[in-house]
């Protein structure tokens, strides 16, 4: 026999296990986007390169995956490019399309393309895989499912404290403790003016964020070979004091040192509000207002939001935050957006960590009815019926085959209930129902099934 | 402003609207295959294209999307290849994986990857796009989406009779009436066989499928240019008069003509099986034994099922058989299976040319709170709360604009319900419910809130 097949790197096969895993996270997202107005939508999974290219940074746009296009697919390029191998104008010639390489960049062109027939504000989600060509590791893919849920056309604060509404509502129903995390680029805009530096906003939050790991000095060591000068530093140690103070001291005292800062007191009127109206929603996670936080600085311009496992030490399991021009880069200007992106992978292994599949199971087949020959086939068949019609999932062992191999199947299939129906039951028009768990076993008239498997089945569907 | 960008053509956005239709028809489908013990698998986009060529003849091979290996595509290019430009060797040397062409040979592969953690009989459903570089048209696209079932790992003709029942589960759950054709590829051995022609069976069967269409005369002309001998026509002529006949009167000729092939009488046991216990199990739907039911001739070979709509001419909208050696490609030989899958997309063609998508849109935001101002939004918040605890799917308009456009977003989302809570109301402690479809408006104290709304709504979720 030849080699086992193989599927290329950095992808994977999903199991039925994994698939109701996967899936139980996906409903419970999905429900909670549902129930707080976001409408799904779907877009290709290939899209013009020339609605990816330029959108990611240069290393981006190499890890994009590029489909060859089809038939003679050398006709545009030319000799010389192929004599001299020049792959970067090649791959230009010879490729039109790629695959997606996150939902952002499809969902603004989505909103250009049909923007005639979108109500404002715009609350959608979208639940879909994306590729890229990144060195495969340990939990990290090639492809793998972004979910991503935003609203645009609204400039509302609301929508911050929605979506924190979300983030809290779907890790409450996965049973996951977070932390929320939220921060304001425009109040780091605003620290970088205090301390003189507006342009060095990034190397400043990197400091900020290496703070509690390398210490004070480490910090300002980095700080000095970054070119920053004396003063800067001196103002850089003010900040600091404030970074391991509550919520409220934090805003009280950037909005003292701020009051210059038109862009920082912007930036701190924001958070107030946030951290005023959030004790209106009653949320089950704690929200801290994180100085450091400093995802996505490139292209948030406002509220950034972030959520960690309070369990499990993997990173952040949602992030997200404000963006103000989604739509400029294919030609539609001031339509400003925010929204945040659930990380399914990381949600699926902290979950896997603290044991909280427990009853996920249930999803899969709840009755096996055994196989004894033709006739008792044909009898399992009314009861199958019957069982359908109740909702309960059920199947018939397909094959008359030893007991014992019937019974492997269901013990590996963990099915919690078997029915037996022989030669006698038909004849007395009853059934036996094994309980696989207690191992007890029931003899019952067919008549009486409903009863009898409703007290042991709520049927989900 | 730059023209609007768009996607690659054959692809599509899906739009709100279309997706709950979508996601309608894919939850139908998965009920009915959990239903059935069917368990999901998912497989990757990508797989390698040593996986995928090859199992779909050269023209299939054409249609499969080759995916540029990163990097330095051109490492292992030759030379004298690119001068020549030798596209078919070339497309080899620079691309290693394809998007998949159907989830039949991933099935396989997955199959024989993983054969031993899988349970046989192994019973799986997917539902997952597939891509093809066809030239799109009306109603074909390059991106669409299967949804497949089989069972594998038995030889039972009992799995051919529940997918049957799957069959007319689905499209009675989906208010499709349908009318499933079942053929058996061992009968059309057999006529070929009884017809002294026994490599003619694609010819035979081709021509008993245009009987119908084209008559006797025009059959015979092509089955002359075909090079079949008088004999055979003679034989041909004695077949065509059972085409109308009912399904028994199908077997009992049949069984009377084909009593000397060993193959067709095989069949025609199974099809007598089929058709003797479809009375069991209680089908809505038609089953019709149809002789000049011939898809998939090359791959199936037992039973063949088909199920077309009885009331839109749109060709087949769930489709399969019986094929004897899925995995054997990969080297596992010797497992039998049988599956069908439904064409997601036609069926919802079907759907909408009959208006039957008319309860859907009861997945969407069920109330809108208008917003009146900060303080009244902040009322809202917890109207809100109360709302999405009872598992009613509402939102808060964010923005603080004019009446005028928050009712026209509600009008288009279409909503059915609107909360009113200004100054007075929250004065009061009360709130304003207006239903849509009267035009009638209700103050109600927000104790009442619970009962009122639930006298209205029923939640899904």
């Amino acid at each position: 026999m030849p080699s086992k097949p193989s599927i290329p790197k950095g992808t994977r096969d999903f199991s039925t296990d994994e698939m109701l895993k996967r899936e139980y996270i996906f409903d419970t997202i999905k429900k909670v986007f549902r129930m707080y107005g976001y409408q799904p939508i779907e877009t290709p999974a290939m899209e013009n390169l020339s609605s990816l290219l330029g959108k990611y940074g240069e290393e981006g746009d190499r890890l994009i995956f590029k489909i060859l296009n089809s038939g003679d697919f050398l006709s545009s390029a030319s000799d010389e490019d192929l004599k001299k191998r020049e792959t970067a104008k090649l791959s230009a010639q010879i490729c039109e399309k790629g695959l997606r390489y996150d939902l952002t960049v499809p969902f603004a062109r989505y909103v250009v393309q049909h923007r005639d027939e979108i109500v404002f504000p715009f609350k959608r989600y979208q639940i879909q895989p994306v590729w890229r060509a990144d060195r495969p590791q340990k939990g990290r893919y090639r492809e793998f499912f972004q979910c991503d849920v935003d609203v645009i056309g609204s400039d509302s604060l609301l929508n911050e404290l929605e979506l924190i509404g979300v983030i809290d509502d779907v890790f409450e129903r996965l049973n996951i403790k977070v932390q929320i995390r939220i921060n304001n680029r425009k109040i780091l805009e605003g620290i970088a003016e205090y301390a003189g530096a507006p342009d060095k906003i990034i190397e400043i939050t990197t400091a900020l964020d290496k703070y509690e790991k390398i210490g004070w000095e480490n910090v300002k060591e980095e700080l000095v070979n970054k070119g920053l000068n004396k003063n800067v530093l001196q103002k850089f140690g003010n900040i600091i004091q404030v970074i391991n103070q509550n919520n409220r001291q934090k805003i009280e005292f950037l909005h003292s040192i701020l009051l210059d800062s038109e862009i920082g007191l912007k930036g701190i009127e924001e958070i107030r509000f946030l951290i005023d109206t959030i004790d209106l929603i009653d949320l089950k996670s704690e929200v801290i207002f994180d100085l450091t936080l400093a995802r996505g600085l490139n292209y948030y311009t406002g509220t950034i939001i972030e959520a960690k496992s309070a369990d499990v030490s993997i990173g952040s399991i949602c992030g997200g935050g404000r963006y103000d021009n989604l739509t400029g880069v294919f030609g539609l200007e001031g339509v400003s957006g925010v929204g945040v992106s659930f990380g399914a992978d990381r949600i699926y292994d902290v979950m896997n960590q603290l044991d909280l599949f427990d009853n996920i199971t249930s999803s899969s087949t709840e009755v096996l009815v055994l196989n004894f020959g033709e006739a008792e086939a044909k009898y399992a068949l009314k009861i199958l019926g019957l069982l359908r019609k109740l909702g309960v999932k059920s199947e018939l062992y397909p094959d008359q085959v030893k007991l014992k191999k019937q019974m492997s199947y269901s013990d590996a299939r963990k099915i919690p209930y078997i029915i037996i129906a022989g030669e006698e039951e038909i004849k007395n028009n009853e059934l036996t129902v094994k309980i696989m768990s207690s191992g007890e076993q029931k003899k019952i008239p067919v008549n009486d099934l409903e009863s009898f498997i409703l007290s042991l089945i709520k049927p989900s569907e």
